[in-house]
């Protein structure tokens, strides 16, 4: 049969594309090695996919292959209805440990660690823990790294931490209280992804500790799956930036329901402040009506603020999430995006300007003083990237002296801030100039 | 003397607050192992501001103390005219390496790497490798893992791997050739970081090796350095999603006249785009004489098209950028953002309806039908909306397709290329339904 010869690379590449059967047949057409190795590097969704799909036997064998950690995400990952069948398929031990994981938030440290990790006395000689981490190694699956060792005392409260280059490094009748490090980074187990990650950036670390209240050690959080989080964080990040909720599953994978119930939400709320736009026309209709070829230039005004606030927005919401600017730094910012925002705008009003005076103007009439007009351009269009560059940076601080999300200030609700204050500045500037 | 109790921790707190003078003078008054480990978390960059400053004596001390690629990024970051004579304070083994690693540029694989790394003959035996592995341990500096061997044969072209786990876990009479992993992930020394990033992501890695043309191996490339690389890129990417060109310095650290600049180029190019919303009302001046509520909604429209093709623009290119959406799934990506175009569109239709049925609308005419009014809006807003999902989506490939950078594409691109669209679809609805 000639699709028998159907490999992991073909699979995985063809998978988006295939149907559920699919998926499972050709699974089921792999060789044991590979399939033991595909099977791994599935994402926790399609693990739990396959293996609800899986006869009760095979469900057993491939939820049993995985560690604690991933098999907790597996469950995670499936429909609520399936998760204590899943849960019971697993033996005693493994079984309690992963109840353990599941008490935690996904993306919390103690969602992300591994509670296999190599726990040493303090009083074990050196050569002693060398061998207990030889034996470890030996059974693939047991510890989650032999890289450290960690130091508990009797109730499980962490007391140092040996790298194995340390161990290695030192004379064997050595005891592990006289080479290991004290000077501890830790993880509390509730602490976000985000700032976990930031805590691995900032140390160069393979491997942190998590700790509850009491300072007994849980498990341990591994770099390889620190890159991961880097990535997601930073997706759901942008995507909040382009004015939307964090679609949380990939886009060609997510349902379109999903994908359009995370889009609506901010569009609508979006919608509704940019209605506050024909509001504020609507007040300066006599000036519209005296001169309409005002009305020519209300889109390229209000798009220059909402352009010049999108940068400043991004700009600040992305040096806050990762720690470059913190509440206190709010005047330097502000200091920093006035000079911006008059520099900016002043070299928007002069290319208006120039625009204004070299190309032909329709329906500006000869009374009308060509000067003052281009003034009136100028004058709104600095005003408005001014107003832009403030708000846009001024935001993001707001809303964390607040509590809230900073990256709620996405470039989109801050260009609809500022057209609304964009028709007023504009249409103030021409009352005062040209009427 | 009050000032001699400074630490560490208070020391990187004021940093970016002090004067250059303020921070050689806070380093010296740190305590040998403090000033040391202060030293190593340092950036490149604030490390080569330091080491400059400092009397000759010091500067070849600090530099010294650095492994080869920590460096060659000192030197890098240092101003050109510095360069050669900090290349000259190091000694003649390490100022080879070094210039080799000047060689590469920043962001590539081979201006990551480490040339520290453990290589074995593959005739060795694993004893043998270990207790190699042992003596190397004990000189802190001169690998950068011992979590891996790589094996080599005399042409330094790399045979296999093996890991400190597996060597740990075999009989100590076997040969490393019998052990060793063949199934090799390798860098080429040209791959950018960006890549290298997805690299580690998708197989779990610790660290990759570098390799030339000939398979020659030049390096290794540790996680931790990823985690850092996968930070920074985020950033650029998003600094350009927000209409910008990439800072590639911390918000509050790059001086002012290159933050403008950065900022002023896609500003301009998006005010000169915009510049034809005014030609194109121009050419509709008729009908805004005729109708002057028209102009009431001129924003709302636009930037309605301008937030749903930032959305998709945003969801594409981050999609693009971790790997999800590939060029030839340009049909999918079409078919899921014609369907949100027209829902997304139909729902803010429906609203704005809704605002003209249920509010006032000044200025239209109780001759003008109403009925028809609202569909002018809502037919506008779906046709806008759906243009935005549609140019918001596809650019990002397009540009990828003529092999240019995706994220250029960045929702103020897209919302200006809108505004000058939707003003056309807005006014030509409004010309077949009320004229």
């Amino acid at each position: 049969m000639e699709s028998k010869s159907i490999g992991p690379v073909e699979l995985r590449e063809a998978w988006w594309l295939l149907t559920q059967e699919d998926r499972i047949e050709g699974f089921q057409l792999l060789e044991a090695d590979d399939a033991e190795e595909f099977f791994f590097d599935l994402s926790a969704d399609d693990q739990a996919e396959l293996v609800i799909h899986l006869r009760p036997g095979a469900r057993r064998i491939w939820l049993r292959l995985l560690p604690p950690d991933d098999a907790a995400d597996l469950i995670q990952a499936a429909d609520e209805e399936h998760r204590d069948a899943l849960l019971r398929l697993l033996d005693e031990n493994t079984r309690r440990e992963v109840s353990a994981l599941l008490a935690y938030e996904e993306d919390e440290a103690g969602g992300l660690m591994s509670s296999r990790f190599a726990r040493v006395r303090p009083d074990m000689r050196v050569d002693e823990a060398i061998s207990y981490l030889r034996k470890q190694a030996l059974s693939t699956h047991e510890l989650e790294t032999i890289y450290y060792v960690y130091v508990l005392d009797p109730h499980q409260r962490l007391l140092g931490i040996a790298s194995f280059r340390q161990l290695f490094a030192s004379p064997g009748e050595r005891t592990i209280r006289e080479v290991m490090g004290t000077d501890l980074v830790t993880a509390h187990e509730e602490m976000d992804q985000e700032s976990l990650a930031r805590l691995f950036a900032e140390h160069d670390l393979l491997a942190v500790p998590v700790v509850d209240d009491e300072g007994r050690m849980k498990g341990i959080v591994t770099v390889d799956d620190i890159v991961d989080v880097v990535e997601e964080e930073a997706t759901e990040d942008i995507q909040k930036y382009g004015g939307m909720a964090a679609l949380e599953e990939p886009y060609l994978r997510i349902g379109l329901f999903d994908l359009l119930r995370k889009r609506v939400g901010w569009l609508a709320i979006l919608f509704v402040g940019e209605l506050f736009t024909a509001s504020a026309l609507q007040s300066f209709q006599d000036q519209l009506g005296a001169l309409t070829v005002l009305t020519l230039f209300i889109p390229l005004i209000i798009s220059s603020g909402g352009n010049s606030g999108s940068q400043a927005s991004t700009l600040v919401i992305r040096a806050m999430a990762v720690g470059e600017v913190r509440l206190r730094d709010w005047w330097r910012v502000a200091r920093r995006e006035l000079t911006s925002g008059l520099v900016l705008g002043g070299i928007l009003g002069l290319i208006g300007v120039a625009r204004i005076e070299l190309g032909p103007v329709l329906g500006l009439e000869p009374s009308q003083n060509l000067v003052r007009f281009s003034l009136t351009i100028a004058l709104s269009l600095t005003g408005v990237v001014l107003f832009g560059t403030i708000a846009g940076s001024m935001l993001p601080l707001l809303l964390r002296r607040m509590g809230l999300d900073p990256a709620s200030a996405s470039a989109p609700l801050v260009a609809t801030m500022v057209d609304v204050t964009g028709i007023v500045i504009y249409f103030t500037a021409a009352t005062l100039l040209l009427f």
